[in-house]
């Protein structure tokens, strides 16, 4: 194998590379001097003071002012991303629930707004005129804000082929072989680069740099909708498979065969913990009338379970027992083939946690074959029903982290 | 947050850090100039002839010829990974068989034995004795070829601790709580630097380095000994969770409440799929006779089995096609998790292969969300029972990758 001679090719791409290091780096890691860039990176100064002046240009990076910790030699000047010039909005298209937020660079929520549909049931012209409208919304909005906007990902919960951008099979929406991209892009007159991911994944990711376990490096995040999913943080990467498939968690065999789950087959997890059966399971006598509220997100399905809990009501503490075993017999499996920090559990498992988590730690526990479960705990997400949008518009602001030259040099000073 | 202003430590630091990435480039794209070197890591070309020149000092690195491709400017001298000088060792502990490998830094084989013993029902003192005698007749051995010996990994089917080097439980061979790692360095009196790791971990990074899906960046090895373990390559790396407890992957529910794990649960996927239970189905009138031959390693039972299954017999074939649909059904599992790109059987699992992959890869697919198991296939792997120990060396040798200076500068020539 040999390499080719660099040409003027190679080079833009190694400056490329640079600038979205040296961005990463500010990003990720906090306010340092241009020496601790060079010194952290391997680049020399000179290189490292040419990409900072750059970045600086593009609205990307801001001065602060001298390091007074620094004993030696001239003063340092610190450096920062700056976060203002450019957003991105993530949108999470959901059973009963879509979901838009805005965002900056720097992780600040700039908009955010919900809207309970019955996607599966309602012809998906509409749908896709809501998603639309609501996109546009969020895109004017964070305009006013930000000059620059990085581009929209949409979180689907189902199999999703980003390359293509179409959605294989996403059963409880009732939606296959889609190509949402597509009609979303074109639905939004091209003005904004649209991309979609899973639903699990785009919260992991999420959690994973926003949320209340930031940093965590091996984490798996469990969806709490209609579905359940999840998103896996593995070594401080999100982990898709091959092909973005994975996370499908839902059928894993944990119950008796008499539950017989939406997929057709028998005693899978999902029929087991989501949130369909837990309302038949904890208050009968409303599942129908609440299952049938097409217009009502999962919000209020769940704040009736937690008043019949809250009543002390026997069928619905009962029904909340026996779901949190089958939610601990579910993580022991996920905890012994992937041996995390931590499970966050995303969704109505929030509302349901103090009944829930304490049994199902002890059964997981019990259940998983490393001692003290490899010392995995559980915790409910404080992302709340946005966690995926959120993770959708920390997945759209990637490609400026990846290529910030994305973002056009400054013609007039940067907003101060 | 600041930077500490940069001492000699952080430039060393940064020095070794670039070395490795020299070597590692080198060791895993190949051949190639210095000036390729410099515009893949992007270092400077000064830097990069500084780093190579060491790398050569050290006999870790050596010049080819010129690079006849080059047209422009002064023709390039290419250089290459030079693995004779370094060995390493790799040795696998399973329950009725220990297996020692000795290895070169660019992967050839130099040493090779196996030693079938019943390590469960023999004292651990023993056991102890036959490992370091075995560690110690390769070291000798590869010390013949190689002037460095890097280490020496210990791969074990159980919950291995890496950092304090114990083995938390290895219920197949009967041991917890064991300081082998330290056990085994005093035993070979401090010649060898001693690691310890899970076997399927190891075998899954011999699969992704010199295996035949070698470089397949999600992949999962499935161990096929007593046990049923995982080794999760996840986007191009080895995924070991959080303590290094992951690939627990034998006690999903998969199967009927009526097959009893050896773990005391019911319808674990080993007490299925491992090689005691199919024994008990497939040649139930001999399973008896070859579990108490203690002194055979796992191939003189297979071959029992494959025996009765070439001459058609309808016992052995009903077991093998029920194994397979539990073999299927249990991936489908591990395939809707993580969505690799391919599944590689280990151990006795080659042998019976013919009779179960065809079955199992259609349960497989049956049972997955995605389309077509998403593009996942089954293989069974060519690296044999000593896949764990090829893992266990390549592992030993990753210390010399991650940092060249632990080679010590050659005094005379280098080898040639």
């Amino acid at each position: 194998m040999t390499a080719p001679a660099m040409g003027p090719a190679d080079h833009a791409g190694v400056r490329r590379n640079n600038l979205s290091l040296v961005l990463r780096l500010l990003g990720t890691e906090g306010t340092r001097s241009r020496a601790a860039v060079a010194a952290e990176t391997g680049l020399n100064k000179a290189t490292v003071s040419s990409l900072v002046n750059d970045l600086i240009d593009r609205g990307l990076v801001r001065e602060l002012g001298f390091d007074g910790r620094r004993r030696l030699g001239r003063p340092a000047t610190l450096i920062e991303l700056d976060g203002r010039q450019v957003a991105s909005i993530g949108l999470e298209i959901n059973v009963d629930l879509v979901t838009v937020v805005g965002m900056d660079l720097g992780g600040r929520i700039l908009f955010e707004r919900g809207r309970a549909i019955d996607v599966a049931r309602r012809p998906l012209i509409r749908t896709l005129a809501t998603v639309t409208a609501m996109a546009s919304e969020a895109y004017e909005e964070v305009r006013q804000i930000s000059t620059t906007v990085a581009g929209i990902t949409v979180a689907v919960p189902g199999l999703v082929d980003a390359t293509t951008r179409t959605v294989a099979i996403a059963p409880n929406l009732g939606l296959h072989d889609l190509e949402l991209g597509e009609r979303l892009a074109e639905a939004l007159g091209g003005d904004l680069r649209v991309t979609i991911d899973n639903d699990a994944n785009l919260a992991a990711l999420a959690e994973y740099r926003i949320g209340q376990c930031a940093g965590t490096q091996n984490l798996i995040y469990i969806t709490g909708q209609t579905g359940v999913g999840g998103g896996l943080i593995v070594d401080g990467r999100l982990a898709r498979g091959a092909s973005g498939f994975s996370g499908e968690i839902g059928h894993m065999r944990v119950g008796p065969a008499d539950r017989i789950c939406g997929c057709g087959r028998r005693g899978c997890w999902e029929a087991l913990v989501g949130l369909q059966q837990l309302m038949r399971d904890a208050v009968p006598d409303l599942a129908a009338r609440l299952g049938a509220q097409k217009d009502k997100g999962p919000e209020a399905k769940v704040a009736a379970i937690v008043a019949r809990a809250e009543a002390r009501d026997p069928v619905a503490l009962k029904a909340l027992d026996r779901h949190a075993g089958w939610l601990g017999t579910g993580l022991s499996i996920l905890v012994n083939i992937f041996n995390p920090q931590v499970v966050i559990l995303g969704g109505f498992f929030r509302e349901i946690g103090p009944w829930v988590v304490p049994t199902a730690e002890r059964i997981m526990h019990e259940q998983t074959m490393a001692p003290d479960a490899g010392g995995c705990r559980i915790v409910t997400s404080n992302l709340g029903y946005s966690a995926a949008a959120m993770g959708a518009a920390i997945h759209a602001a990637e490609r400026v982290f990846d290529d910030p030259t994305t973002v056009p040099i400054a013609d007039a000073t940067p907003l101060h």
